[in-house]
């Protein structure tokens, strides 16, 4: 296993097919020769991937990829702990093959694996595996906030893949095969599939616009930041997916000041209304012209801020954008994921505080709302879950 | 507007922003400094543009970027002519403009039109428009094929917006200021989102696998070969869309050499059965070692064959993924679009040779359809449909 990481780290996926993955191949294909579509991937995009192994799970404090799905389950009744150990030790070995570009064992397209495109599978439990499994759940559903309009079908999961990608038919042939090896396990809750910038748009360092226009995450943790906000002793973390659903019809008939005041930013830069640029910290106690608070008491930025580097949470956006109605009235908005050490330590204060009073509420609605705790990573010979369910 | 298109060109979108397009975006956020998103697209995938003038419309001819929506509307009853001429003044106005990284006049999030990213929107027009403008339609919709499963929902259309780009926000904020300004004239009837492999993963000049795990399009006209295939002498052509939905379910229980005999093609490679190499040409002569046809009479690549370069026809086809239900059953497939001169002579005699005898029958069924003339193109002062509206 050692040996074939060493092959498929640096974009050689390729040239591991031929060779210690070659075994995958040949079963599925009938034939032993390296893969021609070798000549097809002199690109890197295609190719890079991200190490699986280690004490955390990937797919959280890298730059997040160009699109994700995010797939929940439903355990069925009677589901044990060792039917879920079973789950997790298959899926576990398909996350660690797929996210090389190395097929999955049981994989009916093979060629569709070989361009993992920075391929990330990360595992989240939701309470109902753990009681399902006869274990205190370390996450407990959110309380209801005022501006919460849950719908079913989005909201809550036993188990919950977040399965990201810079490549949108390698995203959808992960979550075709992840699907099926769950299959015997579990039924599939719901999916909800997002995109941010392609690659090659926006560098890194950059902040993303949102469907609203809205640079989103500039206040997020950055390098060494996001150690003591994200991640537990353990390896563990917690993640929160919410589906937000933005108010486009009422939000674009707004006159450009009155976005700013709602959010607390300037649109074009991003600037917080208090600065110049978009990274200059929020003065709230600076006053306009007028004499009042340049940053509104109401805006989105004011409700939302956290000294506390530690109490601060990760976000990790992904924009949605489904069929618009016959009228042509989007379907649009964000579906937040944010990675924080403890929920209801971090985020639930900051979500009060939002829903509370927060002007941006009058154009962003909560539509689903999930829970999940996010194990710690596993080495070549564990699996992820291994802590809760061996 | 020439002196525009020349900043525009070669990347220079954002400098253009704070001249000439300058007045769209002040007009939006009350501000004339220079867009400070300037600094944030040092690269090239975000800023590229296709011209949008020219005898031809684009969206065609180029290489398909990563990601579409073809969106598909129905007139009111008592559309006229006059009504038809001002909502594709309006739509040119702003296809000419976004297509360029410029926003569009009545753009409500401007912010979000300055990375083009090969954005092109092309349009169609459907039997249904030119009976509205009292003129006989060039396009009549297809026979029945004894495959078709075809749903009202994906089917048929007055007018049709192809909107490709290599950014998915780029194409989402495209779409919905588009079906803003088209809101007055007519009502969404079908919106499909379909994507391609992301910008850096393959090269263009490779064939692109679609969920199945076929390379999809090797036959495709190239270079030369497009002209007599796909163009009018007056600069039109003709769009067919179909829904194909992937039937994975039983496909991905296909045993590998079953799979290649019903497509006709090596899947690893993409080469005939007859050959070794993607780009070989089909030898239907030849014999296997068991005497048949190396090519069998059923597959897919031999009913689809066309020798006369003039009959071909230019697939320009993208994938889709739906939601999975709750057993875990993908719904995904192809959003096929084909390019010719004329859908009768060219595309519906290959469609019957399919629709009669093609093993792949099994595991695909259109599930939508429909058929647009695609006028000329248009320069600085016209606007695209003037020869048919004006």
């Amino acid at each position: 296993m050692t040996s074939r990481r060493r092959l498929l780290a640096g974009g050689a996926a390729v040239a591991g097919l031929g060779v210690a993955g070659g075994a995958a191949v040949a079963a599925t294909t009938g034939r032993d020769a390296p893969a021609p579509v070798a000549a097809a991937v002199a690109l890197t995009t295609g190719t890079a991937t991200v190490p699986f192994h280690g004490p955390r799970q990937a797919g959280i404090a890298e730059d997040p990829p160009a699109h994700a799905s995010f797939v929940a389950f439903t355990l069925p009744a009677g589901a044990d702990r060792r039917a879920l150990a079973r789950m997790m030790r298959l899926l576990t070995d398909d996350a660690r093959r797929l996210t090389q570009g190395v097929p999955a064992l049981g994989d009916t397209d093979a060629t569709l694996a070989v361009l993992p495109a920075r391929l990330t599978v990360t595992f989240g439990f939701g309470p109902g595996l753990y009681r399902a499994a006869g274990l205190e759940p370390p996450v407990t559903d959110l309380p209801t906030f005022k501006i919460d309009r849950l719908e079913r079908r989005w909201s809550g999961g036993d188990l919950l893949l977040q399965i990201c990608a810079d490549d949108p038919l390698t995203v959808a042939h992960t979550q075709r095969m992840l699907i099926k090896d769950t299959r015997p396990f579990a039924s599939v809750r719901w999916v909800q599939q997002g995109f941010r910038r392609s690659p090659g748009v926006q560098a890194p360092e950059h902040t993303q616009r949102n469907v609203l226009g809205q640079m989103d995450g500039t206040a997020n943790p950055r390098g060494a930041e996001i150690e003591p906000a994200v991640w537990n002793q353990d390896g563990s973390t917690q993640l929160v997916v919410r589906r937000i659903r933005a108010e486009i019809e009422t939000w674009d008939i707004l006159a450009v000041a009155d976005k700013e005041n709602a959010v607390g930013r300037r649109l074009e830069s991003g600037a917080p209304l208090s600065g110049t640029q978009e990274r200059d910290e929020p003065d709230f106690a600076k006053l306009d012209a007028s004499g009042l608070p340049a940053m509104p008491d109401f805006s989105h930025v004011t409700r939302a801020r956290v000294t506390d580097p530690a109490m601060k949470i990760l976000r990790r956006p992904y924009n949605y954008d489904g069929a618009p109605n016959a009228a042509g009235h989007p379907d649009s908005g964000l579906i937040f994921a944010s990675y924080q050490r403890d929920i209801a330590q971090q985020y639930v204060p900051i979500q009060q505080r939002l829903a509370d009073k927060d002007l941006l509420n009058e154009w962003i609605t909560p539509i689903g709302s999930a829970v999940f705790a996010v194990p710690p990573g596993c080495d070549e010979d564990g699996w992820i879950g291994e802590q809760v369910l061996a």
